[in-house]
């Protein structure tokens, strides 16, 4: 697929993961939302949030790794950057500056979108604190998981399951770890400005990025532990 | 596929997309009744009628492509139309009209059986007003959102995944949409039959119908500019 | 898949119509106990049982695929029967029987099995009545639909996606249908003796199992109306 | 994939046993403590752990069988290892002692790491009981359903499918039967270490292994019952 990806124009790629990545954010902004407005039960709530979100997720995976990798989430963009910085063709440092000034802007863009579909004033800052080394101890565990998944499904030459494996995880991680799984900066970002049920505070997004990047090289770790040095030149783009 | 679909006489291809939004229709307006008969929680409510109409468009489209394309959906068929107008073989406008005939008609016909199949009187009116600015706007996000996916799968050369993506979709556009995700003129028009769950009175039916349809302009014009160009020749049907 | 078929012996095969039946009522009924006993919300109860139910059936035709069809159920298997009646090496009158009388046995002591899981005292009839035109048309419906997607699939080559489309049918069939989509006379007349969640009362079979004859001819009528003709020879197994 | 298998040195191979049983006892037992936090009713908090965790141990199957075969559980190593036991290069005794031991200690350590990502004290010991016949009489049938569903996949030839497969038919067996489908003494050995909702009091377990070994046993026996004979050489690892 990297001939795929290299043959597109930057801007066009910049468009996928600005689009996808606002797509991402308002699916998960979104169905909390409505989930809230229709149960009294919290689980109730989670449960079509996670599923919604994995969904959304996955398709997006689906239909953007041909145009551009559809990282969507700045800890794969550096992960790509770092697994094939001395591979020839791979995601340069401006690519990679791009690339999450666009994860970025549309995370925001996405949450605005979420809050307007639902008659609310967009633009006003998340109020959920979410503190604690607990919970940043299960942000690092999911990133961590995330990371492991993505690159084991590289070097198991599974990288085509990577839709289906991806959304699984995240609708299970959501359950698993204390933290709601951000395991992305950028949507992370985004959910700071939804004061809903899958928002977060401004004050506690240094703590969870900071845990999203340590996670992700404990996960990049773990892979090269289990699976045995360098991942093959070429694949590293989960397709 | 395309040789497929027009070796079958225009008849059976008629009859197809008249029992398929049939069924359709009676999937989401039966299992909306059956849900709120049971539950008392409106979010388990609308996971299982979520849950139950994205498996049942899944496996209309998987049973029913090869015999009409499984449009279903007068969007779907436009958007058939409008892509392939100047290839030879494609839709034509009379085509059009007896897809959308069907459509409409089965549309109707599914809401009546899901009605007798609870011992309701079938024929009467929702009151179920769905109205405001926020949820036409999500209305057009739905529909654009499910013709970026038929179209993408399209461009990408995944045409095949079809039934399992556009049923994902619907499963997450319910939950992550204010308006409930219909994205279907015909089975909006079906849904204003039925005095339940999934209903909609028939004052709304025109801001939905025409929010369907923007976000089906929208949905194409992203396809456009993230794939580029037109779509492949002879790769328009959803199989 | 018929040659493999073919070549098992009689009594292998029957053994897997036994015990294949039986682990599905098995599934069906202890999944219903077990939700009635932990959740407040019969619509939660419903999904538990839905979900699990569908998986059970799934799994069961791939495994049992191979070895005996995986009919699991006499309407299928009559309907095999019909359908291959003049072509040579299909099922013959003395196998039929067999096989109904190995579903038969299979779904009662499933029915037990489950009951001794719970620590119930195995052998009760049930006393959920299940009766009314519109439950009767629900399972005409039911039925119809499954028979339609199973000779549906077979028409348009993609059989070996019954595992997977029969267990999704079936979860959405018991949430849009008023029957509770039971589908099956053996597994009908096994949760006869359940006083449970999935049971019905002995006086009840005899409209449900003849609402499922007769939806049976329906779907087959439906099949050969949509695809037309017969079916291609050989290939109606589900596998 | 025993050439692969037997390729890779063996502390990375009891590397990967210890992961991966340990993530799956993390998402587990997270999953549980998440869902009781959220949710009142108990039907909603099990659908939540239930999904979680059969994703969960799929996920851990695909990407860890490429390595060691991602037996995860002492059951399935010690199936492995006496349907190969007169097969060249298949696992030998000092093989299954080192898997069923990094098993223990992954399991263990899951535990554990589920214990503090929510806050909590790690290290005491659970206090749920679980006994009484029929409880057994669950497990052993959850147990004998998974090593059926292993050993027919072999002999079927669809091995590949076993990630989505075992997933599938836990979720339904946590279900089903009333035990909660353990299923794998080293996981429940790691549960008798949280009091939550998916531990186990040290008291029941010597019960619920033994049921576990017997259900081995008769999964076995109907395997070779229904598929006849001995498996192909060299297809044992489920992949």
């Amino acid at each position: 697929m990297r001939g795929t990806r290299k043959a597109l124009p930057l801007p066009r790629r910049a468009a996928a993961e600005l689009v996808g990545t606002g797509a991402l954010v308002a699916v998960i902004v979104g169905s909390g939302i409505q989930a809230t407005g229709l149960s009294q039960d919290v689980g109730v709530r989670l449960l079509a949030n996670s599923l919604a979100s994995a969904i959304g997720l996955g398709l997006l995976i689906a239909l953007f790794a041909p145009v551009s990798g559809a990282h969507l989430n700045p800890v794969v963009t550096l992960s790509a950057w770092w697994t094939g910085r001395r591979t020839p063709g791979a995601l340069n440092g401006r690519e990679v500056s791009l690339y999450i000034g666009a994860q970025l802007a549309g995370a925001v863009a996405g949450a605005l979108l979420a809050e307007a579909m639902y008659g609310r004033a967009p633009g006003g800052w998340s109020t959920l604190t979410r503190s604690g080394g607990h919970l940043l101890l299960g942000e690092t565990v999911a990133t961590a998981g995330l990371v492991l998944l993505v690159q084991g499904l590289d070097r198991i030459g599974r990288a085509r399951l990577a839709p289906l494996a991806v959304a699984a995880y995240i609708a299970a991680a959501i359950w698993f770890t204390s933290s709601g799984s951000f395991a992305n900066p950028a949507a992370t970002v985004g959910r700071s400005l939804t004061d809903s049920f899958t928002g977060i505070a401004p004050a506690s997004l240094p703590g969870f990025i900071a845990a999203q990047f340590l996670g992700g090289l404990l996960g990049a770790g773990l892979a090269a532990l289990l699976y045995g040095g360098r991942p093959p030149a070429g694949s590293h783009v989960p397709q």
